[in-house]
């Protein structure tokens, strides 16, 4: 805080510009008070109003209906979190940016930073106090190394920044899948089934950022998922599971705010990662906890070493927490289930539970193998009946019934369950044995087909990996609702359809 | 490129927004063709238009003024720098990252870059296709170790990504300063004295940007400085130098947009610093090169160390573009001369150049000082006869006759020369000497007052080191033009004035 810098009062507009995470505030030119030119070392400004402070970085305008000389216009992200009324005069001046950034650009010198130092910058960053630029900062400079204590200090400070949830029973469990495979929706299955049994299983899901369906865009097709923490306390005391959206519980709101520029620029380092997922669930309260990381050639991890390397730092990170951490390995060569999309992925949920004849039996076989995994932190199922007894819940329909509880606590789908009316074929080039499907172009072709917007827009896999096919049989369809989706995929389709038949595996 | 990502014809519009230096664009929630949530994964997409293309950050509207369903808004740097007329169709889809953000992100994880891979980045920074958080995550990658081969590849690619100029003289020298001294405004003395004595010395500023005064902004009291390239030789042709703003001549573009990143991030590592200076130098076509590393307690370098390590680095990469470069260290324990600010800055220099009674001596001293080793590199000056050559030339009036050469080659003034309206003295609290000058706090306390918006704006200083002073005794005035700036730098200097007298020097 410099007390001797420029100060004054402006008058809040609305500018209905979505400026994503970060806060950006629009002053005049001309401003009556506030010169924007005194600004001009200064990108970000500090406005303040009774007790309240919000930082945001500063656009000039020439434009009075953007913000008048007298106004400052705060777009929708600044103006939510402000919550002050249009007109409130305001107090503007240029920001010092937040002190922890001292400690970031130690980092970045190659300095370790203590316990407090990642603290600090955690709660700046949990309270949009840092600009994007300077959230890459943080996230670049720790990228090249960081230590255990760091790791551990940036997961405890990640959990402890936004709601942290304790429940009533000794054993809470959790799954938690590192993603990258299209049609992968186990926990729709798992829940279900470990619920039935009797275990707390309180699970939050991550809407599809990059990929065409997250868990609770898919549980959306038929559940509301927009659900609050106290809501979500009563549904799990009475079903013993849920699943739900994560974004409305705000379990690590830092987490969010990091996530938000990793994915712009394509960061992906393992110990961000780790805290990232365990932070989340440190909050959730879980006590034990399930790790799948599948592993192929168009997945995510690629080989048994780097699986290795993740599964010593989560358990690491477990033990110090108090947390049993168990990680497996699981196939990634290839998409799971059917269907590609929220719709014909909650069909393939649906079959599964319903134990009907079309279900897809990969889908069924690892979902009962994650859930025995689950249904084993029982002492009565310990040492092998886990299996059994999740065949047992399935089949018998208990797990179903069990969905259909949860269901109806979480409140009926507001979204359409019907499929793209416009839809193509994607045929076999010629005979042979599908040797290989590529993970990263199927989630593609199911995003420019319109999901995860559209929920029934996607692709339903009529051949996996070992099928053989004749020239012109379907490999699989594309369900698109308009015009300019459908021809965009079926361009998309035309030089690499994503099988490889009669090939090589990828990756060999 | 992806051939299978959607895009579309929207309109374009300008939207008045001053987004910096970052190109910035508006589509509406509700795009006609181009559905916003469609590239919730991607922040950044690219304008096309004949072989033109345009990559943009992108944020959504719900106000129609701003971009209709049809439209594109462009805000003030995209609009200027695509070149389009409003209402013209352009095709819009998501942008796929430059691929040399790969490289970065290989240099973020700890591997050297090759020449051709460093020269791929600075061609795409150079041609704006970096987002802001982009270039911090090279910058930030590149911050705590690059090699001399990477060193030397990135001044090399930076030199080359702008304007170069030829000058047809074997010799063509110049001087560079590394900052953070109030009032330092040797250039303007150095440059008349080396061009009457007949060597070409054209030399660039820049404005000020965190400080009260560049010299750009100094000089542009006398003269106009906005000068393009044809121009400047013109000048430098007829009078052996000039003064101009670098920014119009467009030396180092890649240069001009990490600055625009470093600065709000306060990044500032040796190896930047260095290639940043000889990249501009190099493009100039300078032959022989004096750097002038300010030393003291409030300076950028604060130590006789850090000093040595900058020489050498700037040294190694002179020896290997073939230049001769000199580093010199001097004294920066206080402000040079007696004013703070771009008019008061002016005076001072004309009085010096005019041998006025009241010139300062501390400037007129560095600057004989600099000059005396410019003039050397002239092989009838070796050895020592630079000084006094550089006397006679400011004592005889030749340096300010070649200034006034000078000054009409580049066109009056636009500026006013009054100094603010609105004075008030900061006196000595007791009897005593002036023991130390805050730089910092002095080069803030003027950009209060107004300085450099306000060319009349600043602080004239009546004390310096070593002087006596009585209690009430004025230290210095501060000029303002506002009531507002007045108010402001008077509260300001009543904590701490910037002096310390009988104490003990600062840093020690």
């Amino acid at each position: 805080m410099h007390p001797d810098l420029p100060h004054s009062q402006l008058k809040i507009r609305r500018v209905r510009l979505d400026t994503g995470r970060e806060n950006v505030v629009v002053v005049s030119r001309r401003s009556k008070a506030l010169r924007a030119e005194i600004f001009r070392g200064f990108s970000r400004v500090e406005l303040r109003q009774g007790g309240k402070v919000l930082l945001a970085t500063l656009l000039i305008t020439d434009d009075d209906t953007l913000a008048a000389p007298d106004e400052i216009g705060l777009s929708e992200p600044a103006f939510r979190r402000f919550a002050e009324a249009v007109g409130t005069e305001v107090t503007v001046r240029p920001a010092s940016p937040p002190e922890s950034l001292e400690a970031v650009r130690a980092k970045i010198r190659g300095r370790t930073l203590s316990q407090a130092e990642i603290g600090a910058i955690i709660s700046d960053l949990a309270h949009y106090r840092y600009s994007d630029m300077e959230i890459a900062a943080f996230l670049i400079g720790s990228a090249s190394f960081i230590t255990s204590d760091e790791l551990l200090a940036l997961t405890g400070a990640m959990a402890q920044a936004g709601t942290q949830l304790v429940w009533p029973t000794p054993v809470v469990v959790d799954k938690h899948c590192i993603g990258g495979i299209p049609g992968n929706r186990t926990s729709m299955v798992v829940v279900p089934i470990v619920a039935a049994h009797g275990l707390p299983i309180p699970k939050t899901s991550s809407r599809a950022i990059t990929s065409p369906a997250g868990t609770a865009d898919t549980m959306e097709v038929l559940a509301r998922v927009n659900v609050g923490v106290e809501e979500m306390k009563a549904i799990v005391s009475a079903c013993n599971g849920c699943l739900i959206w994560g974004g409305h519980v705000n379990l690590s709101p830092a987490d969010d705010v990091m996530i938000s520029v990793e994915r712009p620029l394509s960061l992906d380092t393992r110990e961000q990662m780790v805290a990232s997922i365990m932070s989340k669930k440190i909050a959730a309260g879980s006590t034990h906890l399930l790790i799948d990381i599948p592993v192929g050639p168009t997945a995510k991890v690629t080989g048994g070493v780097e699986a290795m390397r993740l599964r010593k730092l989560f358990e690491f990170v477990g033990d110090r927490f108090g947390r049993s951490v168990e990680v497996i390995t699981t196939d990634g060569s290839q998409p799971i289930g059917n269907g590609i999309g929220p719709v014909l992925e909650a069909n393939d949920v649906m079959a599964v539970l319903g134990n009907e004849a079309g279900a897809p039996r990969d889908l069924r076989e690892k979902s009962l193998r994650l859930a025995a995994h689950l249904l084993e932190y029982d002492p009565k199922l310990r040492g092998g009946a886990g299996y059994a007894r999740a065949r047992e819940l399935l089949d018998s329909g208990a797990a179903l019934k069990q969905m259909q509880k949860i269901i109806d606590a979480q409140g009926p789908s507001t979204c359409s369950n019907e499929l793209g009316p416009l839809s193509f074929d994607v045929e076999a080039p010629h005979d042979g044995i599908v040797s290989a499907i590529d993970c990263l172009r199927m989630n593609r072709l199911a995003r420019t087909a319109g999901a995860p917007l559209d929920k029934g827009a996607g692709i339903r896999l009529f051949k996996k990996i070992g099928d053989r096919v004749e020239q012109g049989e379907p490999l699989y369809r594309v369900y698109t609702f308009g015009r300019s989706e459908h021809d965009l995929a079926a361009s998309a389709t035309a030089g690499d359809n994503g099988y490889a038949i009669n090939g090589k595996p990828l990756g060999e």
